[in-house]
């Protein structure tokens, strides 16, 4: 019925448990977010499913887990010592600072109301750096990662040589990196700590082409598999201006967010560039030799490169609903695909005597191996449905009178609130249908 | 036969592609390392095994992902800004930099050989620092988190609120931390960037000893579930000379590593000293409120903290055997527990003509949606095993001639080295059966 705004994101992630502002007793700190217990399993469940999709299903695709700290020449090399910056302009009156694309610098200072009083701007890089080691100087300078894509080239050779992978091939990665925003907004949208997917393809020079469009088509059907709906799903393709200088192709997957459409993930033809730039800053040789036809070569490459952290938004911003009922009530309920919800399923006792709840207690201790379990007994049963409509939950389990006698429990369904009686012997394999199956309404 | 070395489990994992310096070809970062293809797989199926086993599998404990930058206030209410530092002395002459207990400071100076030369010890911080915003002065300073239990405190309150949990109940977190630690050393066993499995459990002052030996025995039991010796097992209890000054008692399991017995994990019972700090520094209610006795207390915590970078390391170690066979020969054998191995089965064909290869192919794509696969054809079937065993990979499949009359293939196991026929139909249940019941001969 109305429409998903941030704020309504925002007010039940933090009163459900999905997202929580960093160290808010201390007053919260900007740019950083906590995943409590709904959001941990959500975003743990997203990154299953890439990883697994990308590396155990791809034949052709390895793993990699580069450290957040690295050399700081891998920084020279990739460009981001010189170039990863924002412009920004300081007040000689008030000495705050801002933005130079974020503002009018003909304008009076919005905070001070000086007028001419802004230096030229100058550029401010987002890395942030700290120091390794006793000694605090230039020489002990060390950056926290800004993207996971750099550890898997530095670390290109290296798994050539240990993993037996022949072009093409591809190494994925999930990760934190760190961006010293200077305008965080639009909740985990924007965020200083953020977490990424990326996939790197390394391909021969002249077969790039094809392999971007591979992958175009790869990622688009990923987010179809994970439930999301493809009217909120668009492609944007990289105009002249937009393009990084070494780029020869790049195009966005753009998601309907709360605030509008925004980018969600990146396929970029990177070209041979980054390796490059690596071997001649390192002095290494990263050319590949093709056993085959005996060519060596710098490989290409196609970068997939997604957030983790936004594609949790993506999630909440596409399975949130309030939906009015027959008879005027409305439910706010998460269609989450349930590979990825939190919580698989509910079990529920009716009531709590007879028996009743002892028998659900252990039905659900039994379903723990198999799936996410949540025992619930308090409350009226609809208040119950309620709640785990809001968290997401496909599958509630109802235990009744009837099933101490035949055996029979009741399975409600969260989109449809249907409910039908099984065997409780075959709730695994009916759930389990129901996962593999499912197709949002 | 021969001991496990250090140095052995280093060359087999840059060798086969677990763990490779971070940053090598840049000269590396001491400190820091990269998981690669089968290192990450193996890291994240030990953290995810930790993860059910403290989450889904009990009915108490729920998640949490804290961001790494966190107020830093939580530092100084943790006590980490002004106690987490090692002593340091400078040499006057050279200029070069010791912690302070680890030379003797009555002699030369080690590198210039200067007598006298050191100044006094002075305490060096160990939280790697950074600033956050646009400005770099003392009021934009925020740390590294150097551990993951303050993220758990400092949520206490939002999880209570939105998670319906009652005392006792359990948070549980994984996640990096970063030291500066000045002498790394031990492979990934000390290093600047690490990863925690840490379980915060909340419950009622005079209840804590209680919990903390039911914790003591089931982290003790978690080990043995995932397949390590016990005699590679031990505790420890910390000594009045030892033991935190708020902490109430603290045991340590110990593993036999290549270096000696070292700490893999620690139970603390940290009592209500974190809660009761952050109390005081935030100026927030942090108490909990037991519905049924109306009592309002803060919580006392039992810890477990667990390395799961060293867990890697411990596995590894445990592992590894070069094991002399009849006749000779020597193959080197990794004997993972096949929960946690990086690859569960290695599909092999016999010979690459007559179809077989392509029946092979089939067989291995039809296993990936359940297992970690992996699909080798080129070598003697003799030098594919070996390879499998080097890896750890518990099953191997040989397709071979008369699998193409009767569809039957072979299952050879990694640690007797014994092969059965069976069904290719059964083979998802007999791996299955197999993982189950493992037990390391």
């Amino acid at each position: 019925m109305s429409d998903t705004t941030m704020e309504k994101i925002v007010s039940l992630c933090k009163r459900r448990g999905f997202i929580f502002q960093s160290s808010e007793i201390y007053g919260g700190l900007t740019g950083a977010w906590d995943y409590g217990p709904l959001g941990v399993e959500l975003k743990n469940n997203i990154r299953d499913f890439w990883w697994k999709e990308m590396t155990q299903l791809h034949d052709n695709i390895v793993g990699l887990d580069a450290s957040i700290l690295m050399h700081p020449n891998v920084w020279v090399a990739s460009g981001h010592v010189s170039n990863f910056t924002d412009p920004m302009v300081d007040c000689r009156q008030c000495k705050s600072r801002f933005r130079a694309d974020q503002i009018d610098l003909t304008a009076s200072c919005p905070v001070c109301g000086g007028k001419d009083t802004f230096t030229e701007p100058r550029n401010f890089n987002l890395m942030f750096e700290t120091h390794m080691g006793s000694v605090k100087d230039d020489s002990s300078v060390v950056y926290l990662r800004p993207e996971t894509a750099q550890g898997i080239y530095a670390d290109f050779k290296n798994v050539v040589q240990s993993s037996r992978v022949k072009i093409p091939f591809g190494i994925a990665q999930v990760g934190k990196s760190f961006r010293n925003e200077i305008t965080t907004k639009n909740f985990i949208f924007r965020s200083c700590e953020f977490e990424q997917m990326e996939m790197q393809y390394f391909c021969a020079p002249g077969e790039d082409e094809k392999w971007f469009d591979f992958w175009k088509g790869e990622r688009m059907k990923f987010y179809s598999k994970m439930g999301i709906r493809e009217k909120n799903l668009r492609w944007h393709q990289h105009g002249e201006d937009e393009l990084a200088f070494y780029a020869k192709d790049a195009y966005d997957i753009e998601f309907n967010f709360p605030m509008g459409w925004q980018e969600l993930e990146g396929v970029h033809n990177r070209t041979d560039y980054d390796l490059t730039q690596h071997q001649n800053h390192s002095k290494k040789d990263l050319t590949y030799l093709d056993q085959e036809t005996k060519e060596r070569y710098v490989p290409y490459v196609v970068e997939t490169s997604a957030g983790l952290t936004r594609n949790v938004l993506m999630v909440l911003s596409d399975a949130y609903e309030e939906e009015t009922l027959e008879g005027g009530d409305v439910r706010t309920v998460l269609h989450f695909h349930p590979a990825i919800a939190p919580v698989t399923v509910a079990v529920l006792p009716l009531v709590k005597k007879d028996g009743i709840s002892e028998y659900a207690q252990e039905l659900e201790k039994n379903l723990r191996e198999t799936f996410a379990t949540f025992y619930d007994q308090s409350g009226a049963i609809g208040r119950r449905y309620r709640r785990m409509d809001e968290i997401g939950t496909p599958f509630c389990i109802t235990v009744d009178y009837d099933t101490l006698t035949d055996g029979t429990v009741t399975v409600r369904d969260r989109d449809s609130m249907e409910q039908v009686r099984i065997d409780a012997a075959s709730i695994v394999d009916e759930l389990n249908k129901r996962i593999r199956s499912y197709h949002r309404g």
